[in-house]
């Protein structure tokens, strides 16, 4: 098969700081073959296609484009609509009269699900195209891939920000509360556990999506730490959920669902605060506070994993690899060593709508933080030139002034 | 004078990423001198102090202790203590004791206030002591300072951040409010304009503690911002106050105090919450996010000014300096040119328990924005090296499907 035509590209869902890299992997690529006459960018993802914002991408040049890849979140714009069957048709009606034959969606697992059945569409209607999922979520979260682009930078935030906490805290005590982003996967508040170098250092306690939430015991997990160290660190996933599966945020405040029917559990503080005050009436400890990572986490401006950057920019180039030797499928990032990776081309129904989920190896038995075996796979994910924090060494002057 | 003794340092009130740097600073300077025989450091401030809880930095190696330079927060921990004159008479008592000829203190205007009073009770036991302020804050809210150690990094981290949320709110629209710290001076939220690039990035509106706060004007200023790009970010100082000086926070929520009896302002998402919640209910905008950045902003680790580190440095060097030449006093940071400082040493008292604002000349006439005085003015503080952000530059493609 040796299609020729224009390429679209778009990107879809929660930005994260590498996922230009993917975009610009893609067009640089595209930019290398005959066979992609030019390029369009679709503006807001899948809204972007169905309204036809299109802009031509044949024309940027190179050193833009890497400062675009430098750029956090997506320079194309994102959307946070799922569409349903018809949405889908009219997305492939509209690629069809615009003579679309490569099309590319950088997104997370609801994008390749609409990358499958756009091509469906393709497939009935015997249109020639090649549509190819590249992934991204700061969540990492999708089936076939050992991880994904955009996590390694937001882990990276996080770690460092739990470096800077560990020295606060030190300085001033009481019970700092991190609230981080997951609502169904844990890895990215796990990734705190890598701001750990000395033993008394935090976080001392992880609360992952994954393991039911118990009010109770979490309050006997703070007490017990608090009174060993004078002081307790906590990463607690946004998505912790009680015994029957429901947020946790729920049973403490109202709270508003997205277009997915997804209880929004980023852009406020409510969680956060919530335990805080149950900690402080409970337990009787007068200094908790808690913050909320929020957006800063997936976009913050300078903050990056080289790891993740270079793997986000391969990630688009392999997606046009693969599509112009006629391949649809998404891309999957697979570990081959300690540590490199490579990039297969996976059946798009084996990621679509489907989510990963911390296995239970990287969990400890008490499920309040996490495995040996989960900082093995993580620490090579948060690249290089991680900042080391010191202390001083000296030694205690013996006191001598009577009272 | 000649002074001949052992040195005694310590740090208080909220730690900075580089408030290591103006300990390092001091340690270094002292270990040239043959004057100061031993180099104690007080653990928790003033609370150290008192308690005679003292280390020994004489023998600290130069490889650590740039180590701990370059680690964010206080390395010797920090107190919330405000003393009290009988306090200060106790420091003194302790000092006095180990015969400690130097004393150092790096804190803010509460901790030149502490350095002050212990200076007195030394002088009026006509014991031969030399007493230096190190100034830190991120506040920025130091008297006789043209900025203190400390902001510039904070700035930076603030900056950095806004960077990633223009990107951020611009794929995903809606309104944005970033909390930012700054209980009576909004240096640290006016920061964040440095962020703006294009004309159409934000943030688009933001509010101080200098200017009285009032919610209507506010809503109006949220809704023609939005009106005009489909989206908008603000910056909100935690400290924003009404008409009457009460901090706008206590109107929304129940508070707490701390032991100088000021109100918590942060560590909680509440202000964010309860503005994010009045604009859906009044203008009716469905996407409208809040972060709080809470303690990110003061102790991230691995985000740093070097400008603000060399100057944190240089202030503890200075401050030894001076005092082996017999002067007591406070350090001041001076702007001599664009961009150059000094470090002058001005009396404890010009400097101790009073407040600096933003100057009328770096407000907007409206009070919801900040004047090209400002941008002059904080731009060299947040030093070097800051992330460039990039857009995709394609013209639009001609929309030519029917429905």
């Amino acid at each position: 098969m040796s299609l020729i035509g224009k390429m679209l590209i778009a990107q879809g869902g929660g930005p994260t700081a590498v996922i230009n890299q993917s975009l610009v992997g893609a067009i640089l690529e595209a930019k290398k073959s005959e066979k992609i006459t030019e390029i369009y960018g679709a503006l807001g993802g899948v809204d972007g296609v169905v309204n036809e914002d299109f802009i031509d991408l044949t024309f940027e040049t190179v050193d833009n484009l890497k400062l675009v890849a430098a750029t956090p979140s997506s320079a194309l714009m994102s959307t946070r609509t799922k569409p349903n069957e018809e949405f889908c048709k009219r997305m492939f009606e509209v690629i069809r009269h615009h003579d679309i034959r490569y099309f590319f969606y950088v997104g997370g697992n609801d994008s390749s699900d609409t990358v499958r059945i756009v091509n469906e569409f393709a497939k009935k209607a015997d249109y020639d195209m090649v549509a190819v999922h590249i992934p991204k979520t700061v969540d990492n979260d999708l089936m076939e891939n050992d991880h994904t682009p955009g996590f390694g930078s937001a882990a990276r935030f996080v770690m460092q920000a739990f470096k800077g906490i560990n020295q606060d805290n030190r300085a001033l005590k009481g019970v700092y509360l991190g609230i981080l982003m997951g609502r169904h996967a844990g890895f990215l508040t796990a990734s705190s556990i890598i701001a750990k170098e000395y033993d008394d250092d935090g976080p001392h306690l992880i609360y992952l999506p994954e393991v039911p939430f118990d009010l109770d015991r979490f309050l006997k997990d703070v007490d017990r730490v608090y009174k060993k160290y004078g002081r307790c660190i906590v990463a607690i996933s946004e998505g912790i959920q009680d015994k029957e599966g429901n947020p946790f945020v729920t049973r403490l405040i109202k709270t508003e669902k997205d277009d997915h029917g997804n209880v929004q559990l980023s852009g406020n503080g409510a969680l956060g605060d919530a335990l805080s005050e149950t900690i402080k009436e409970k337990l009787g400890i007068a200094r908790v506070r808690s913050d909320t990572f929020g957006y800063l986490q997936r976009s913050f401006a300078g903050v990056v994993s080289d790891v993740d950057a270079r793997e986000a920019f391969e990630a688009g180039e392999m997606a046009v690899k693969y599509a112009l030797h006629g391949r649809s499928g998404s891309v999957a990032i697979k570990r081959i060593a300690n540590y490199d990776v490579t990039y297969e081309l996976v059946p798009l129904e084996n990621v679509a709508a489907k989510t990963k989920h911390m296995p239970e190896s990287y969990i400890n038995k008490a499920g309040n933080g996490v495995t040996k075996e989960f900082i093995d796979y993580v620490k090579p994910l948060m690249g290089s030139n991680i900042p080391d924090m010191g202390r001083l060494r000296g030694r205690k002057i013996e006191k001598t002034f009577k009272k």
